[in-house]
């Protein structure tokens, strides 16, 4: 008796595992691709192994975070398209890490399904793949994991995990942060990856729309997702719906990395799992909090429509979307220039859009008053919140 | 406007952000709790920092493995009962990391549902949270999600990711392996994380079993799940299907931290997503194979039952199932006592299973021959897998 048999039984209870292993054979070569100078041996052990290169550095901290896509799969189930989400859980753990000071090592995903069909588990490594690559960090590893009965048909799930080292004296902790220093932000290229049930249900349930239907609030700005993705279709027709929410999360590493060691960069929050109500507090020390100056930039329409169609407060637009800021970069004032010119120079351009303001904790909206102190943006497009 | 206002909208498509707040703050606590010397800052942050002890480690490797629960998620719901899943998931990835000579530094766990009901979500984390405290691996972070519309009312997910630390010179990456090293298999507790699909679908929809019905196949052994949790009921009745189903996947890490530089150890098998076919050539250098002695240990009473009443051929038992041996150690033939001393020490008694062979890669099962360098079990119980 050998182990090469057929798994008959096992596939009735609807685990193919021989049609699993030939999408696997094709997710370690895409994996195997990212590979970077850490990885010792290959896929197939146990565990995944990554030798960090610690020279240089004076205290090695180890950064690890764990997030999800959220029911943005949903969109992409709709849509039939689950190549953008493996990108956007990447970017999203990159930046997680990313803004406290940490790069990228390694990566792993966890992707589940009722039935894995092998030509959808390629299509979502390979868009985890391509985050990893263009992030300079290895797909370590992953599971792969088939649950019939579990998941709905069609339903994907995708996680993923991520470790990224930084010398403790260089960790971005919120400890340096000052009052009045400014918060700089940098633009979303869509929801990102939170508010996806809330966007469904007004979009979807409540107007009734299609997942292939122009998007009607892109008229106005031209399509936010679309261009982000560059993807605008020949005969300049308007983006679709589906197109615009599936917009990917962006990695900010090329752009922040040239700054995480200036002395003027004092913090940085990610806008995830919640809008800036809830994130901007995650990076400031006790004792202070954050103004924002809402006309500071512009909020690309798809938010606008969706507070109108949806009827939603404004305070909690906030808490809920990222409202066009995607990161946001605390900035000692003095110094601004030489934060906002290396930003714009990588293709993120930098806005103003508040201050650090001593005591309480949350975070407070406000109009910008006239003040000489806010700089003129360069043109007005570094103010478009794009 | 500040940030403290309530979630209507959002609440109204499915999301209840404050009621998760209140399980994420006992969530945290839980957390906390499993925090080691290494754990930098506290939970909140965007990563989470880990400073390894790195003193005397000539060359510091990171082992990372990603893993899930399966379908036993399936088994727990209908048991009603999520507190022994989370070990379950700890214990896996610890496993995974330790094969290759590892131990733990930390643990992530992402969890995931339609609606998160705090208490459901408490009773896994406070799971996870104690699997980590037994194997001493900080819990982190985690990232929670509500996923309406995306799982069915009352199925939870959860996936998890550790990273463990080895020096280089101590990975056990089977290149020591020589042909004629024994092979020493140590007792599963049960089905441990694998053939959960197969099991129910033999159990619950061909025999129509209730998971409360008293597990047919325990009245041969005595329930091998109850006795491996401790949780013989008062009054001697038999342990029930569910009870059986969801004896947890254990952790070998006590039982095997005191040999992992002993050089007689060359290589350890994790018999996990699936069973020794596919897992022990994982552990086994290019050009050998595992001869296994099918008779060498009482395969336990659950997998007879499932081949029976599932009409499985045996060949295919051997590919889904661990069959009672959960993790299968490579040792040098002439040091073989000193590594059973140390494990039965450990109140984890070893049983030769078989040998590493030349030549081919997949594994061979036969029945023992009757040659003399089989050594006698101290005692009877020692081959009976449990």
């Amino acid at each position: 008796m050998t182990g090469s048999g057929k798994t008959s039984a096992y596939g009735a209870a609807g685990v193919d595992i021989d049609a699993q292993e030939r999408g696997l054979a094709q997710v370690r070569r895409l994996a195997r691709d990212t590979f970077t100078a850490g990885v010792l041996g290959d896929i197939g052990g146990f565990g995944g192994l990554f030798r960090p290169a610690l020279e240089g550095l004076r205290e090695p901290v180890l950064v690890a975070s764990a997030d999800g896509v959220g029911t943005k799969l949903m969109v992409a189930r709709m849509a039939g398209d689950y190549s953008t989400v493996g990108r956007d859980l990447v970017n999203h753990c990159v930046d997680d890490i990313l803004v406290q000071g940490a790069l990228p090592l390694f990566f792993l995903d966890y992707l589940a399904a009722g039935t894995l069909e092998p030509e959808r588990m390629v299509e979502l490594v390979r868009g985890v793949a391509a985050g990893c690559k263009d992030n300079g960090c290895a797909l370590l590893g992953g599971e792969t994991a088939e649950m019939p009965g579990f998941y709905q048909p069609g339903d994907y799930e995708l996680a993923g995990f991520i470790v990224g080292l930084v010398d403790r004296q260089d960790l971005l902790d919120g400890s340096r942060v000052e009052t009045g220093n400014f918060l700089v932000g940098l633009p979303a290229t869509g929801l990102h990856t939170n508010g996806y049930s809330l966007a469904r249900r007004i979009l979807f349930d409540r107007l009734g729309l299609g997942i292939d239907d122009p998007a009607p609030w892109a008229k106005a700005d031209a399509g936010a997702g679309a261009k982000a993705r560059g993807k605008r279709k020949a005969g300049g027709r308007p983006p679709r719906v589906g197109e615009e929410l599936l917009a990917p999360h962006p990695s900010y590493l090329a752009a922040l990395r040239p700054l995480l060691r200036h002395p003027a960069l004092r913090a940085v929050a990610h806008i995830t799992g919640g809008g800036l109500t809830d994130n901007l507090p995650r990076a400031l020390p006790p004792g202070t909090h954050a103004e924002i100056l809402t006309r500071t930039w512009k909020v690309p329409e798809i938010f606008r429509f969706l507070q109108e169609q949806g009827e939603v407060e404004t305070e909690e637009m906030f808490r809920v979307f990222n409202m066009g800021i995607g990161m946001v970069l605390v900035v000692e004032r003095s110094e601004l220039g030489q934060v906002l010119v290396p930003l714009r120079r990588a293709g993120q351009p930098g806005t103003v859009i508040g201050t650090v303001q001593k005591g309480g904790s949350a975070v407070v909206y406000a109009d910008p008053p006239p003040e000489p102190w806010l700089p003129a943006a360069p043109d007005s497009s570094t103010k478009a919140g794009r």
